[in-house]
């Protein structure tokens, strides 16, 4: 790649300032300290008396840090340019700002990065010597590396737990000093490590680093190449985040309980991410670990790194309960309070009957009939199926007639061994329940949805011609309202918007009143498939093709012609 | 692109069950109902005598639709493949099993895709034949198209709109009829437009279109190319929706009352997203549109596409009520109940003393002596500007004399029209905020975080050679604060962490005592600063270089040296 990525911003160098105001803005709680990057509560007046939480850092990792502001997190946020550390002078602004507004004391939330430790130092140092009572807390989570530089490890998601623990403490009246040893505490058993697809990239910038294509990077060093499932990553992660030859490892043992944080490091799928959730859980309890919460989605981002982060946290039952207190901060997720592991997930199905009643009436006066009309319906559409391929080839994708035979094979085997009900509805439904699952697709629902809609009008007992226009008509209007929009109405004049919706138009002729005599003449279908010779298609697959081609009937209709000329024979045989 | 682009699953076959999986596992209220891609309330109970909402349609769209599940949003939802519609076994089974949970009725959400009216439509006219209340509203708010085909406009992210109010609505016990034509009602005034700068990929597939690089692709149809900034693509985009010569428009006033949803495609950064967060609120506040609530994230994805879509809805106090109204479903944003546009988010920040109480006090017995170590010691760095580059060249940027001069002449200057107080920690004060400012980086952080803290062991009446070497002491432990791990500790057989953290070692040697005289031989200083030459870079800049070209002494350690001996000079010169 030859030229910075293309990204949805103003300007370079605007980006972090209009990003800081987006956020504002879109919320109702946070408000900006006018002359720097620094977001903080509106509410300020809350903070009288109790201790205050400033926390911050290079943007580029929203919704860190300015998400996390509101009652029970953060009190406000500094944000430095794109990865860069925020200066000194905002940091003290965003200090004295919640000195002022009362605060008891002011405790800093700071990731391990020498920038940001050096200017949130110096920040608290000036503060200090204006007699403001300000301690630092300082992330270092990060599990990736088994000797970690003098540096030491870098703070990454694991903070935002540190911001909520914290958040949770200042809220019910902690003083500064217990918070701080508590959280000092807790930092112990929080482990973070990151794997990734592709990198990210400042605005303006080429991208922070290349990967050879299906290879993935495995705590922002190590490449692992080759055709991993996630399962594998998963595994190789935790194994990595908890293997005691590692200085930076998380001691974690079978019956520990811990929340897990599945975090999106920006551009991963949020199917992904679901998928990725699931494998670490499973991963998780495999080792006899429990997980008591799971957050998942984007908490800490590096832009649009295609990747994925497992923060883990070590709990019990004071940390469960600080993490599990409500806070206002628009990017803390809502979480349930019920454990995750153990907790049963399946409901079983209630029994299903989209066949209703299949087998429990048995034969009457009309089911020989109806037996004989199918088998005719069933031996037509075998005998068309090339000529339907034909037409179909030219404005569809040339398989109507295949999908149709499927449908008449599939009635044929059902015939084969079982009774025709004497009860047509029933016929019908049983019919609707056939073509939706062996012929499929649009065709499939579209004659299943016609069926389902017309079985319920004709019974053993009501079974007359007039039933059975009613029948055809509640079919048909079933197919309209599931096929056009309310606004558009059902136009005869137009072609289909799936191919066999022309059955549809097929049937409107003879259906138009339903006190029409049945079986209707079919010459009506015929003339009806026939007449969509002329029909120009607005939607659908044919909408596609030019018009000039699309000159022979459709082969939807003419099926439906076919079917309905069968039925017809056979009463005319009866006669 | 010639391969499927890789993504974080275990199989294409897998990817859609698993990520089910993930999601239900992660919350802490939502079941699978077995044998199905139906996600829903693990509370069934509470829907005991009201109005059931089913929505869903294909995968690959997340956190839409299993995330809106929860009391007030949706009691259940479906999926399909990716992109695909799901099968009408699978629609019908949530509905029994709604119904069975003794729901007075069911209201199916839909998307407007062929697929899922066809399907969803089945599985409501089968639902009915058993009896089941069941009713269908179709979501299609698309803005996209002037002439929307006969198919008619796509059902987009205003769904989630319709997932909240309808929730709202029968979570007070509205009737199923009054649910479907107060959300038909509210309908007529979503509209949504997305923008997007690259595709997105099925899991297995190549992606689905190629944008030429630097183009955007606006409402999935028109290309827009050319260095368009997002503050021009955000009117287009919301002129395209409200132009009344579109049949797909929505129409708006000024004094309309809206909620924005400014929803992520998938791969947008957050921080892109909070910039076109701004854009957009400003653009629809200049038209004189009220923005009442504004939604900011991930809401109705494309998988991996990278991009946006703006989502309007027109309200009033009833629709306002219903959208703020609580819900436990774990996709929905946490959001205040205070109207966006015309809140005041901008604090005055509070009076900034950075160089405290700079010139209120006047000079005192030391301020001659004081200026000429200064004077000494500005006249020294800027003699060795070049000394300090050259050795800084060999492990760094080779910048370190330049840095330096800049500090000694920012102090230059200062003492040219400033007189120096009496009180030496007042002058340390000045020296810290003009090595911050003037200086810059992590050397300019380094001394001023020193200086600051040293500042507050020496005042007027408290100058002693006791006072300066706690002053001095204070200087380093604040040093070794902010540039160390408490596990790593201060270890002086390490090479700096930052290049000039140096000038902590060469401190240390003559500080580790607080009852050592003032001042020091600068002769320690001058050991400290060559012993620095065998030291081993273990973190910082100086540890990617190769350890055999460190042989030279530490530039910032040789600066520090100079400044201690010119120090002592003036204090010799002095006697």
């Amino acid at each position: 790649m030859s030229q910075p990525k293309r990204k949805l911003i103003n300007s370079v160098e605007s980006c972090v300032d209009e990003a800081l105001c987006g956020l504002v803005r879109a919320s109702g709680g946070l408000s900006l300290l006018r002359g720097h990057r620094v977001v903080l509560r509106s509410d300020l007046d809350n903070l009288k008396g109790k201790v205050a939480l400033l926390s911050g850092g290079g943007s580029g990792h929203e919704p860190a840090h300015g998400g996390y502001i509101g009652a029970g997190m953060l009190s406000a946020a500094v944000a430095g340019g794109v990865f860069a550390s925020p200066p000194p002078t905002s940091i003290l602004a965003a200090i004295l700002a919640l000195h002022k507004a009362g605060a008891s004391g002011v405790l800093l939330i700071v990731k391990n990065y020498t920038g940001d430790r050096l200017n949130f130092g110096l920040a608290a140092e000036q503060a200090r010597n204006q007699g403001v009572a300000v301690d630092m807390v300082i992330v270092a989570e990060d599990c990736a590396f088994d000797q970690p530089s003098k540096a030491g490890r870098r703070g990454l998601c694991g903070t935002v737990f540190i911001h909520k623990l914290a958040g949770a403490l200042a809220e019910e009246g902690c003083p500064l000093d217990q918070i701080v040893s508590k959280v000092t505490e807790v930092l112990k058993g929080i482990g973070t490590l990151g794997v990734s697809l592709s990198p990210c990239s400042v605005p303006g910038c080429l991208p922070s680093f290349d990967l050879p294509p299906g290879d993935m990077e495995l705590g922002l060093g190590e490449e692992v190449g080759g055709r991993r499932v996630i399962q594998q990553v998963v595994k190789t992660m935790l194994d990595h985040m908890t293997n005691p030859d590692s200085q930076s490892h998380l001691p974690l043992s079978s019956g520990d309980a811990v929340v897990l944080c599945v975090n999106n490091l920006g551009a991963l799928s949020c199917l992904e991410m679901a998928v990725v959730t699931r494998a670490a859980l499973n991963c998780l309890e495999s080792r006899g670990v429990v997980v008591v919460r799971v957050m998942s989605g984007a908490f800490m981002t590096s832009l649009e790194m295609a990747g994925v982060s497992l923060t883990l946290m070590k709990i019990n039952p004071e940390v469960l309960r600080l993490f599990d207190a409500t806070t206002s901060a628009p990017a803390w997720p809502s979480l349930s309070s019920v454990c995750v592991s153990g907790r049963s997930y399946i409901i079983d199905s209630p029994f299903l009957t989209t066949r209703p009643q299949d087998d429990t009436h048995g034969e009457g006066p009309w089911s020989p009939m109806m037996r004989n009309a199918l088998e005719k319906i069933c031996s037509t559409l075998l005998d068309k199926q090339e000529e339907l391929n034909s037409l179909d080839r030219a404005a569809g994708d040339g398989d109507c007639g295949n999908t149709h035979a499927q449908a008449a094979r599939a009635i044929q085997n059902w015939l084969q061994d079982h009774v025709v009900p004497g009860c047509p509805g029933q016929l019908l439904s049983v019919l609707a329940g056939l073509v939706q699952e062996k012929m499929g697709g649009s065709s499939g629902a579209l004659y299943s949805l016609f069926l389902t809609a017309a079985a319920g009008h004709v019974t053993e007992g009501r079974s007359d011609a007039a039933s059975w226009a009613r029948a055809l008509h509640a079919g048909t209007q079933a197919m309209r309202r599931c096929t056009y929009q309310k606004y558009g109405g059902a136009d005869p004049g137009d072609r289909t918007m799936v191919r066999n919706i022309n059955l549809h138009f097929s049937v409107l002729p003879f259906t138009a009143s339903p006190h029409l005599e049945f079986p209707p003449s079919s010459v009506k279908a015929t003339s009806g498939a026939e007449a969509t010779r002329d029909l120009t298609a607005r939607a659908g697959r044919a909408s596609y093709i030019a018009a000039d081609r699309v000159t022979l009937p459709d082969p939807g209709a003419v099926a439906v012609a076919a079917i309905l000329r069968a039925v017809m024979e056979t009463l005319e045989e009866q006669k």
